[in-house]
């Protein structure tokens, strides 16, 4: 089946969360190593995502999310912030760079398929990535428009429908390992994305044997699929 | 209340839909008027709408709805076109060109403010037609995602919440007055667009006074928020 439209993952994938984040902590003066701090709070995504995905909680946006990951994070450790300061840092995920490949080779995968965004973050967020790093997509598809978080089944089955594809029609972008399971399991494609330093210098090393491409940068990618 | 973004309405505002679908009829080969049937077709859809929006026909999309009008028109008019030509006609509402100061007007418009499609037309067929006009939006909202056409208040409701503006901070521009009281009795901001060729020349005059702006191009609505 040939691949029709194309969706990629956003945090990690396209753009480079880890840098920012610990960027504006170092600007919230806050004590403690940015890239720890930056590492912790996102690791403290998935399981409140988690949560939302089984009803243990109602459905929150990223900046909703985030601001209550924030608030744990920081009162575990027993550090404290202003309201306002929490707000910028929940603001600074919406001003993240993209990695050196992804502009350019957004485009030229768009000249040979259907492309989009397809994230767990909320839209508005998504339009703000867009704009800061001047990516250009076909359309930007949010979780939030279903309510259901990837890795759920329809996360990656509605865009396919929306985009007037098959399931296998589609194929997932993404730099991580689960991400791509969850597309496989919902019957799309996949292509794993490396990022080796989506964690900063010495990030664990990740491959996915099942993906049916694994590329290095966009770039590569577009030659795979055009040949 | 600042205009924070900008929605556009798609057929009729910013493509000519009456000229393609009438090259559409003539290529088919049926006899009869080209644009009289393009404008009798185009006329049966906010009936078949209204249908949806009260419950009394399930969900459709535009391919849908567009291929049960078209049938009904060639019934009534006891003329016959093969399935394959009759999906053609369907195919050809997803090739319209835009107005020629669309593609530039909504370059200006994006820098300024963030910009969004808001169609009745179903993901799928707006990502075709902003791929054929090579037209750049921050993203597209089709009244699909929510499955309440416009007029609906949730048809402009739901875009506010989607872009994390208020309604009064959204501003609707299209081309039809129904359109534009809708989003107005949803609380947003109007901008009437004339599109004075929409049915042709001789088509009937059209005007909103209620509307916020009232413009002749898109360039004309930039330099008005600009100031």
């Amino acid at each position: 089946m040939t691949v029709r439209a194309l969706v990629f993952d956003v945090f990690g994938t396209l753009v480079d969360w880890r840098s920012g984040i610990a960027d504006a902590f170092r600007a919230s003066g806050v004590s403690g190593d940015p890239e720890e701090l930056a590492d912790a709070w996102r690791a403290r995504l998935w399981p409140i995502l988690a949560e939302v995905n089984s009803g243990a909680r109602p459905w929150g946006n990223f900046d909703e999310l985030h601001l209550v990951t924030l608030t744990d994070l920081l009162s575990e450790r027993g550090m404290d912030l202003s309201a306002q300061e929490r707000s910028r840092l929940v603001g600074a995920w919406h001003q993240l760079n993209p990695w050196p490949d992804v502009r350019a080779g957004l485009d030229a995968l768009r000249r040979q398929r259907v492309t989009a965004a397809l994230s767990n973050g909320h839209l508005a967020l998504l339009v703000d990535l867009a704009r800061h790093g001047d990516l250009r997509f076909d359309c930007l598809l949010s979780t939030e428009m279903w309510r259901a978080y990837k890795p759920a089944p329809e996360a990656y089955q509605t865009p396919a429908c929306l985009l007037g594809v098959k399931p296998g029609e589609l194929m997932l972008v993404a730099a991580h390992p689960a991400d791509l399971k969850g597309a496989r399991s919902a019957g799309l494609r996949t292509a794993f994305l490396d990022r080796p330093l989506e964690y900063g210098p010495g990030s664990p090393a990740r491959e996915d044997p099942q993906a049916d491409e694994s590329v290095g940068q966009l770039h590569e990618l577009a030659e795979r699929l055009a040949s």
